[in-house]
Order: structure tokens, then sequence, then C-alpha cells
């Protein structure tokens, strides 16, 4: 399991007071780069410029039990849930103290950006193998 | 149903090129705000600032079976696929030309948020009456 | 002058419940482009991926006399007040009534993304023509 | 001198591939609520919601010499360049490697929103003695 903490900030809050929840899928987007580049050792941008291969999500589930508000601490936790031919279920959580503030099941498509057609490919083994290592 | 139409622009779009999905969240609270305003005759400012109630997504379901360009031009339309007592859950799908570009089903609760315990509450009748039309 | 309306939403707001600023150059990218494409006939996507020009803001300068709110309805004008080679500077006003939000000057450079070596390069004479008429 | 890095992440970038410049200011709000939380030891929330004091910025100037990329790793600094009674400048820069990436030059005024009529307000004592070692 992947963990990174983040602070709620001013531009994550809405005049509510509360976290807009679009906000919470940038803070999704943030630790699934962190945890590629850092545990997965393929950057992004490695991927997408050198490797020709996007990683567009095509499906999100996403719960939000109870509001965060501006200077709450979230800890994100990252696993993998299911790990297809081609595709991967994330599970990334927030805490803060012991509320879940969201629940975020993305699913997650290897694409093959070679040529206009773009087409779903098998994750490439050198990144499968360390994948594994958080189902 | 309720429809309005938005251009992808540059501060949507990823280095990949595509439509960053979290601005698609973004796109999906505009249409909200503008349907309130309009259509249900409750802007979300009078909604929480004089009446005391929020309107906070608990939960959210999303596909993006294609992605999106710079300057495609998307239809986005609401509609409310169910009504509860105090929730309501609708659909909002985007199309470009006859592709699905997204579809999401949020659900909304209404939530009373005078005194510092937030809890939900019945729908406000007046209200109730104008969200009906868009079942 | 160019004019465009925006309203304020939900997504522009801050916890103090006033714009979050750089939200103001999200709307000012925002109508730099519509007037691009609806008045100079050259859409930025046509200018980076067709003509391989790029149009980067070097240096901006603005001022916030007072805060706008949620719902607020801003008349943003566009002019332009220096066009020199490869240069133009703006001028972007916001008025909510007969109030200033906001007054930005950008500076932005014509710049050849052909080769490695990005480079200013003279703005085209087919562009330079149809912006002399917001001098 | 106070200083943090930054990583470039996909969502600061545009389809150009380099960062779109308003996601600039929201790292320079960032870098300010992490200086006053961690050196000022007055947080915007405290300061905001039990202080009732606001800290718009009413002026701000930037240059941007060079493009960042996705990834790039961003050394900003923070600096107070000038402290007046109600309203301090301060110099945010970012270098990557020896490159600046934007120098941005924001006037903040102390203001005081208790009552409808927010008015500028002398910068508290106990912050102005923290502030002054930024000087």
């Amino acid at each position: 399991m992947f963990s990174k903490t983040y602070t709620i900030r001013f531009e994550h809050c809405d005049p509510a007071g509360i976290v807009f929840y679009p906000r919470y899928f940038e803070i999704l987007n943030d630790i699934m780069e962190v945890w590629l580049a850092e545990e997965i050792s393929v950057s992004i941008g490695n991927l997408i410029f050198e490797r020709q291969i996007a990683v567009p999500t095509v499906y999100v589930e996403a719960e939000f039990p109870a509001a965060s508000y501006l200077e709450d601490v979230l800890t994100v936790t990252l696993q993998v849930t299911k790990l297809g031919t081609s595709s991967m279920t994330l599970l990334v959580e927030a805490m803060c103290e012991d509320e879940v503030r969201f629940r975020i099941r993305p699913i997650i498509v290897f694409t093959d950006i070679r040529g206009a057609k773009k087409k779903s490919m098998p994750i490439p083994e050198d990144m499968r193998r360390e994948i594994e290592r958080y189902l």
C-alpha cells in the first residue's frame, strides 16, 4: 500500500468552506503520478512521451462520506485491487484521523498512442511486476 | 432535460492533448449551478447563504468512453433519474456529435447547515416541484 | 474592443467567499482563446498544432481593486494596447456594474515551436491585420 | 528566505506540454500558505476564521522568462521586499537548476473582515515581528 499526506489548502475549498470535490480528483491524480514515478519507476512523462503509452481513466466511482475542511491533513493510500491484461483498478482512500473523507476506485487502461488509432495494449511486463506488489 | 454546450479550452487539456478528467467534474458542477439558477429558480448562493442548505455530492459514478480534444464542442445534458426524500440522482451526459464523452451519475443530498451538526433534510417543497419536471 | 460576460461560479470562489484570484487568470485565458477564435479567426488549436506557433505570456501585471463574490456577473473587455514586431500587450478589464474587479495587462510573444529551439517570430501578417482592429 | 520544492505535474501542464501559467499562481498561493503556517505561526484558516483578517492580493506583477515542463523540479523561494503599515510586498521566485521560471511580486493587504465594510488594518504586531525576519 502506497501512502502520502496532503494538507487541504485554500485552493481546494469552496465558499461553503469545504473541499470542492473536483479537487479530490486532482489529489487522486497527484498520488497516482507520485506512485508511478517513485514505486513503479516509470514517470508519467516517460510513459507518454518516450514509451508512447497513455493511461486514461475510463471509469471512476467515488464516495465522499464526510466533508474536509481547510487545513485538514489527509492520509491518502493507494492500492491495486484488480490487475487485468491491459487495465488496473485502484482503490484510493483518504482518512482524516479515523474518518473516511473519500474512497475512489478508478479503472485505468493502458493505451498505445502511436499512430492515429489509439488502442488498449497489454500492461508492459516491467511495469506489471512492480504493480503486482500493490495488489 | 436541461442542455448547455461547452467548448473544450486550453485550461481543460493535459500534455497528452486531451481533457484532464477532473476538469469534467468542474463542467458537471457548472451545469448543475446553471440549472439550479435558471430552471429551479434557486441559485446556489441563495441556497447556501440565505436558506442555509448545502447540496454536497456524496457519491459519483462516471464513465469516459472516449477522449475529448481542444476545441471540441460538447453538448451536455442534465436529467434527474431518481428523486428521494432528501436526495436526488442526476445523469449528466456529454456528447460530441454522436460520441459519448462522459456519462456521470452524481447523488446529491440536501443538507441543513444551520448549527454545528450538519444533517440531511427533506428537499424543500418549492424546489421539489421544479426538480420533478426533469425526472 | 472585444467583450464577454462571465458569471462567478462556485469553482471560482475560496472559503472567504470571494474569487480566488488565480481563477481570474483562467478567465483571462478563456477570453483570449474566444477572441482569437471568433475575431482573429485563428483558434489556439490551429495556431499551436497546425501552424506550430505558441503564444506564451512572458509578463503580466494585474490589479484587483475590489473583490468579486459568488454569482456576480462580470463584463470582461479585451483590447490591444501595444503591437510590436513579435509581441502584443493586452488590457483585459472586468467590471461588475460600475466597479472594476480586475485590470490585467499581459504581454504575449509569438513563438516558433518548430524544432527544439523555440524562438520569437514576427506576428503572421494575416493575424496582424485582424489584431490591429483591437488597438 | 523561505524555500520549498514543487514538482510539475500533469495538472499544471497544457496541451503545448508546458505549465499553464495560472497554475503558477496556485503554487504561489500554496507557498504563501505554508510560509504563514510554518514560519509566521498563523495559519490562513486561523487568520480568516478566528482573527477575522483576510489577506487579499491587490496587485501582482509576474515575469515568466522560460517555460517549465512536466516533471521539472522547481525550487521556489519567498522573501518580503517591503513591509508597510498594512501591506507587504513579496518576491516569490522559481528556479529550475540555474534558470528562472517565474518571478512574481504580489502586494498583500491585511484587511479587517468584521462587519459589512471591509477595510485595511495595521499588520498585527505578533505577525509583524515574524514577517520582519524575511525582509
